[in-house]
């Protein structure tokens, strides 16, 4: 079963900030457009409407810890790993890697619950991952979520 | 010396998304219009030329906790609360609150390193915080800062 | 009746981009948050709920001239005017100066018009502007809405 | 010579805004796109630094007119034209339209200045394009610029 999907995309100048580089927000960005492709690669839409209801996956945590910048026109690798499958929640790991060399640019996580909007109130209702779905996604081998500090050299 | 600021302000229509609420990514973004906030109250800017020299503060990592949405035209407090000041970097905690009944929306923190931008390369090269800045700048009270897990209920 | 309306506000850093000035898309948004901020001035919300219905504004074109470069922390003052209501539709005149000293930055200009979301088929349905909102905007005086092209000096 | 380009790309969820549909800013960050990547594909980026300069194409004006909603995962192909090659400028056409039927979306313009970037001053300072770069760009025939207005039926 799928617990791994990468997308690679190259940096538009309106993801740059004054600094030169890709702003810090856009990878939240990134790491979601790779979940929503991994989902796609499923068959399946993110964000579904079906027998009138709208089931999407509102956000429950994110984080990225950022190790170099980002620069226009640069190609990025977006690996995405299922970090663990829960009753309601899906979590993943992303690392950015930049395509020329490999290196390694960024390393996020997300947490998604899985949710009905109630189209008369505007509310995210949280339920259960329907099956169709769970039938799909598993979590990676923990080997692979090696979960090791990538900031050695930490600011001090 | 300051170790706290609250930015107010309303969500506009572009920072929502099809689910009708504000984008996970956008939290970020008001984040860091905080501490920009904060730096000017300071009399500082984030980002300054000075004797030929461009300092910035490149973020090295950042997260956030949410526990409800934000929707267009809502008032949103920003908190920031300085968490700890390193040698080179500066971590800051913010929680998010509706500005009609103190609601707490979301949490979430950034750790910035300070960095000199070498024009010529265009690196961010990591450097001591000035003491210009380091002088007006200085962790909050521990028993403030209260790291206690906003999502006791987490999604199972 | 009111045709005029001045938002000031200041440029945020996700706002820049590389050449260190704001990202051109970024004068659609302040012009779209003028005319919201416009909006609420008269009482309304640009995107309101009532009846089980949803009433908005979709973009039937936008436009905007380049003068002059705007930066990370200059303050902008966005003056709307109502150019001309339409049965169905309203357009809008901005212009953005500097409020330091008043230069002109740019002026555009957007055309929506009313529409009522089918929460069903998700389509946008144009709709004559209700009475409600008809009554309390006008156009503005012709002699304001200068319609004079301001790139007189148009690069060659 | 190259006088026309097309980008094909898939609509993503940050680009959506509560109406359910792509913000309307957003469709010029996708004319922005496509010619960045017309520009890559003759060989240049639209943002060079060379012989310690910094080379870019800062906008004049831009304009868009818009004739259906694009939505959440939508393919649209993005049809670059060069409409017009001056001393120091270049403006460009851009047609929108769904890959599953070919039903025209929007339809836009940018003009975009050659200008350096002196970095002691941060300026942008026009100057003539580089012969390098005019040989290799044209206008596209008048025939095909087809400067009909789009909206015949426009809101009343």
């Amino acid at each position: 079963m799928p617990y791994e999907f990468k997308l690679t995309r190259r940096v538009e100048f309106a993801e740059t900030d004054m600094a030169g580089i890709v702003h810090f927000s856009n990878f939240f960005r990134m790491m979601e457009s790779t979940e929503h492709a991994f989902f796609r690669s499923l068959g399946f839409s993110i964000h579904r409407h079906s027998e009138g209801e709208t089931i999407g996956w509102p956000r429950v945590s994110a984080n990225c810890d950022y190790v170099r910048p980002l620069r226009f026109e640069d190609e990025v690798e977006i690996h995405l790993l299922v970090a663990e499958v829960r009753t309601r929640s899906i979590r993943y790991q992303f690392v950015f890697r930049k395509v020329t060399d490999g290196t390694e640019v960024a390393r996020g996580a997300i947490a998604a619950v899985c949710a009905r909007l109630d189209k008369t109130t505007g509310r995210l209702i949280p339920l259960s991952i329907p099956d169709s779905i769970r039938e799909k996604i598993t979590a990676a081998p923990s080997e692979l979520l090696g979960l090791r500090p990538i900031l050695t050299a930490s600011p001090s």
